[in-house]
């Protein structure tokens, strides 16, 4: 029988699921979190399916091993090529990811049935947001536009830099052409670029911040299962890495928007 | 005793040591070449350097292991951070690296005495260039300069884009200030920008292309040791990696300018 103290368990190939743990930490102000970010093997995104699927294997024993009550999937790379793999590896704990979380946020707001979606090039490629919202409503349509250069710009700190707009003004451009209703923001790493893509998109353009959706599903998931830790409690959070590089504690505060404390190496 | 038949093993922690076996290929048509990239766990240069020592260890074990009678270090984070534990893990196996070479060939055509180098942030944060350099001639001043955004632009296929000049201009602005000589293309992806670095540099910069100036310096090493191959033996020439991505061969061949032929794939 499931602890409703035990952690929530969010993992990341990186530092981009500290979004995702952030908007936890606002929404969810009682529940503990382990948070694991395979920082020595990072970048996902341009690796094969079967290395991919691997390492998630490796991350979801780790997690379960640790007593978690709740796995949320905080990296659209594991969630687009790896969902099937993680859920059978769960061993019967609840999955959530970004993609669902996304796709489902999307739908409610695209009145006109025109969704746009910008990610890395594997999870573009994997079409697994287009698949996911056409299940949910088959009527809509979607238009997808990899933007491999926005992570490495986040991380460069170009947030709204004229590199950083040149940039998405080329990526956007198809997307934008096709009037969309939203824009699915499907990496961790884009509410960072939150604001200069608010502007280049223009007001009638609604962006989904997978982020946030992600929290909003968790705290139903939580309430649904009867899972949710008591108010009141005060909770504890760890920081879990395969690799500690030099400039993990800035960019990783910069993502959390607060101090990450103590940060814990995993040797596999 | 060495067998001078034997192949010379290049590494990389991806695909960009690619455009040095290009010019080795080039340089040393007879030679036979062990290319070995580690495309599970690329990049370095966002890693601590224990893990890349580690990482390179692994790497020596497996190219010594298939007997070649040089190794080159075609990586310039690890040529960086972990020489002296590659040279130690060598075993008696001559070793060249990609900042050797880019430092003494820049040396030789800076007669102001002033050199700039680009490189990524570890590279540049090693200061491996400027203290190459120093120890060839403590006069000489070095301008160094971290690009982060140029790796992805050119895996992007960038090479000429506004972005791409945009960012040029904006990272070259402090170090062409300098009025420098020459500057040191730190980076084994650079090779792929040099047509649109030289317009941003101007004609009086002098660009040292570290691809090249490791062929020639593999070229002296293989003479002066007496073990060069005999002119008119067929060279055989393999890939390894630890990864086989999507998009390895279209990039793997935009590097290396000629088709790969077939790719093995090594597991630890």
């Amino acid at each position: 029988m499931a602890d409703n103290s035990a952690p929530i368990g969010v993992f990341d190939s990186g530092v981009g699921g500290l979004t995702v743990v952030r908007a936890l930490m606002e929404r969810l102000p009682h529940e503990s979190i382990i948070y694991f970010g395979d920082t020595a093997r990072v970048p996902y995104g341009i690796k094969s399916v079967p290395t991919i699927e691997h390492f998630s294997e490796q991350i979801i024993d780790f997690l379960v091993g640790e007593g978690v009550k709740l796995l949320i999937v905080a990296c659209n790379t594991m969630a687009a090529v790896a969902s099937a793999t993680i859920l059978r590896r769960a061993a019967g704990v609840p999955v959530l990811d970004v993609i669902e979380a996304g796709s489902r946020a999307a739908v409610k707001i695209s009145p006109n049935g025109a969704i746009g979606v910008i990610g890395t090039p594997t999870t573009i490629n994997s079409n697994a947001y287009a698949r996911r919202i056409h299940e949910l409503d088959s009527s809509i349509r979607v238009f997808s536009q990899a933007c491999p250069l926005f992570v490495p710009l986040v991380e460069e700190g170009w947030l709204d830099h004229p590199v950083t707009r040149l940039t998405a003004n080329e990526y956007l451009k198809p997307v934008l052409a096709e009037q969309v209703d939203s824009l699915v923001l499907g990496c961790t790493h884009y509410p960072l670029l939150k604001a200069m893509l608010r502007d280049v998109a223009g007001p009638r353009v609604r962006l989904v911040d997978s982020a946030l959706t992600t929290a909003d599903l968790a705290a139903d998931c939580l309430r649904q299962q009867d899972l949710a830790r008591q108010a009141g409690a005060a909770p504890a959070y760890r920081f879990c890495v395969t690799d500690i590089p030099l400039r993990f504690q800035t960019i990783g505060e910069r993502f959390l928007g607060r101090s990450l404390g103590r940060i814990e190496k995993v040797d596999w």
